[in-house]
């Protein structure tokens, strides 16, 4: 029986506010949306978090066996300063304020975000479309909604109505609003407002001759709404009806509910089925952000260097730390869950290790409650997983699989018993899930390196000062001829001390 | 004195066929256009060695104090197959083959050749702009162009009229082509042919139906043709008249040749002032390519795993191998010279190392001729890389720093002499060259420290034995307790063997 078959998943789907059994639209085969970052500021870790919990589900349909279609776009241009959407555009402003061309600020800071997902072990997703890649298509997309009565023009500005889309559909189901209170409770748009409604939002904005980043449209030179690229955007590569599309929590109202209105609006079909939403980031206790002063970035959590943070946390650490709580459940950041997570990542790591060395299973008589009880942790792993990605669960599981492969390393003859097919299903699965599913791997092996090769010089440079001591040359020059044959020159100073360096 | 006034930059331009003094159009600014890879198969080395040659100059400039905006674009669509712009799509057909989104191939092959381009520490540019981003201001520029006369529109295609615009314009300048002779001399065109002229090519393609990129146009359905692109995003980012353009050689005509026509067709002005070309590769004298069978990937380079290689060679051993060369010279591989450039990578890296670690200078009588003799060798590479970028004589003078470097750190006393300012001024830019310009950095301490490690810890284990054989216990003891504190565990096997894992 197949992965996929034998561990069913179901999704908390955001929209119908009820875990669901997840049956995608083809069969094996899964189209996933998620909202990627603007690209006029550096990352901060309430992305990184968001990104990585549907790094997660990416990871773990693949593991399963799904083909999965993942788009995550890049918003560079079009998302507007203010809850009213008014003001400039902030990437314009930005590069203005820094004299750049505003792609060049793009340019940066998409690199800045690529390098982040990259420390983060977050994949890249199969399509990474821009917001400036598609502005035909998004012209297009709201000449569709104006034919169907759904938008309306205005000054060289086009607006989504929101007013008349409810009338047919169901605005605010989403994000929990009722819309008809908001609709008949909004102050009256004064004579100068563009909109009919203030719940109104746009689709295209008129440019200003001075605004740096404008195309010509049907309606005069502009720029499209923010909103709009996603519905564009996930239609184009997954569909006018897909399986799933994810963002952070901040997301839900307005961005979310707009995208499916724009979607009934456009194609008379809502986009995605199932839609998930990662929660937010609380450093003891509080609610991380800028003003708080508790917002401290991706680098700064590496580093050590912000006054909350009493030292620095290797990648792997913080990613462990992440998945250590449910992606629907708020993580709180302090240094001693970053601690515990560290010494629990680390026992991890001594786990998969040993797990490469294990004795043989089955020499011996074959004992089936034995077997099963072997491989229970990961069976139960899968079912953790299926159960709405539960990563802390999951963890839960793994250590428990770790506990297990422990004793039998320290007691080999505990393998006999175990069916060999268990044992190695079991093995491979422990392996898979921490590196494929989870992302993780063992950092001290490929970046500690050079500090514990340093450390260990020490050491060696400290006997070989000693056999001198103690006139035992032969000791001393077989230590330094045997290093140079393993590319480590050693240099003795005048002063009687020593150092390396390598070949 | 600035290092831009010290160290006037000549550069031989591809247009005028003559090495020029480089007078940028803005003070201390430059802007450079460099044709960036089609995205649908993996990058080539020649890719790898254009974008290198490019990376030099981009590194140099900036190094001696130019702002520069550097625009490297993605061709995600519209390079036609064959020389007659007939055929499809390449990326498109590949797409269908694949039965792949033709972004989600382009995706891939965005993400492989960044991951090479990383790997050889090619810096990121400026701007990366992307075909498919800029299909409106392909549309627009088109428009124009067909205004102005030098372009016609026949059953939803778009060709440029190169006999028209040779009429008032000089077609084949930049290759050295002559036009009238091609012009005369072209068969006959057949009544189905869309095109005026067989030197006519394609502004905007119809597509049918069943083409996966198209996008709407004044003259229906379509995609831009792929000399198109470059025209107008170097316009786009750097106006319509600028400092530098660069490219492979292959691409002189006829992609160079019809992006000036198009330029001048649409802007009344030729784009780029100075043009730089890369030379060709070649293994063993004659020209990589894949059907010759001798076309190594950089993957296949780096682990040796081709017929023509003995042996894997590191990055920074091949991108020092390819600075070995002066760019418009071709560059031929074999494993002789890639295994001397690995010796040459290695002295230098050597003399890095060594000149962190120097004595102080001027402390005696100062000497004039020997402080001017001191920093001769730095004052020339940059006099050599402000030559054309000859980063090949750049590598040979910093050689000769590199020997005065090893001769004052053997004889510290010979410092003495030496004007501090020179002395510092001097090292100061033997590493900057080597770091910042060349882009070079010492992979064995990055890179190596494992392998050296599970060296230089067989060695202790060795030694380890030896003690325990000799029943010096303490000595035995004390070996396993330093290394624990060192974070590695030394664990004694049943058959008297070790083994180690680090923490």
């Amino acid at each position: 029986m197949s992965l996929i078959k034998e561990y069913p998943i179901s999704i908390f789907n955001s929209l119908t506010k009820e875990k669901e059994v997840f049956e995608p639209l083809i069969k094996d085969k899964v189209g996933m949306y998620v909202c990627g970052p603007t690209v006029y500021s550096d990352v901060h870790l309430g992305n990184v978090r968001t990104f990585m919990s549907f790094d997660i589900v990416f990871r773990y349909l693949k593991y399963l066996g799904y083909a999965v279609r993942y788009v995550r776009n890049i918003t560079d241009v079009g998302h507007l300063v203010g809850d009213a959407d008014e003001g400039e555009d902030k990437i314009a402003k930005k590069a203005r304020l820094e004299e750049l061309e505003p792609m060049e600020v793009v340019q940066k800071y998409t690199n800045g975000f690529h390098a982040v997902m990259r420390m983060f072990n977050i994949q890249e997703p199969s399509i990474e479309p821009t917001a400036t890649g598609h502005i035909i298509e998004q012209i297009e997309f709201i000449k569709t909604i104006i034919g169907n009565g759904y938008a309306y023009e205005t000054d060289g500005s086009v607006y989504f109505d929101v007013r008349k889309y409810h009338q047919d559909h169901e605005y605010g189901k989403l994000s929990g609003r009722n819309i008809d209170d908001m609709l008949s409770n909004t102050r009256t748009l004064s004579g100068q407002d563009q909109k009919r409604d203030p719940l109104d939002f746009a689709l295209w904005k008129r440019a200003d001759a001075g605004h740096l980043m404008q195309w010509p449209s049907p309606w005069g030179n502009g720029f499209p709404g923010w909103h709009l690229e996603c519905s564009v955007m996930s239609t184009k590569y997954l569909g006018t009806t897909f399986d799933i599309h994810a963002g952070g929590m901040d997301l839900k109202f307005p961005h979310h509910e707009a995208e499916i209105a724009q979607n009934q609006g456009c194609c008379s079909k809502g986009g995605a089925r199932y839609w998930m939403h990662a929660n937010m980031l609380t450093v003891e206790g509080r609610k991380m952000a800028k003003s708080e002063g508790n917002g401290f970035t991706p680098e700064q959590l590496l580093t050590g260097n912000h006054k909350l943070l009493e030292r620095g946390y290797s990648a792997m650490t913080v990613r462990f730390f992440m998945l250590m709580s449910h992606y629907a459940s708020t993580l709180d950041f302090s240094n001693e869950s970053l601690q515990a997570a560290e010494k629990g990542y680390k026992r991890l790591m001594v786990a998969l290790k040993l797990s490469e060395k294990l004795p043989e299973p089955g020499t011996g008589k074959m004992d089936k409650e034995q077997s099963k009880d072997f491989k229970a942790p990961i069976d139960k792993a899968f079912t953790d997983l299926s159960n709405d990605f539960n990563t802390a669960k999951a963890i839960a599981s793994l250590f428990d699989m770790a506990s297990k492969i422990n004793i039998i390393y320290q007691d080999p003859k505990k393998a006999a018993s175990i069916d060999p097919k268990d044992f190695d299903w079991s093995i491979m699965h422990f392996q898979g899930i921490i590196k494929d599913v989870l992302g993780l791997h063992d950092e001290t092996q490929e970046e500690g390196g050079m500090q514990v090769l340093d450390g260990v010089m020490k050491m060696v440079m400290e006997l070989r000062k000693q056999a001198k001591f103690s006139k035992d040359y032969a000791l001393s020059d077989q230590i330094r001829d045997d290093l140079k044959a393993k590319g480590v020159q050693i240099k003795d100073e005048k002063d009687g001390g020593m150092s390396y360096t390598i070949d």
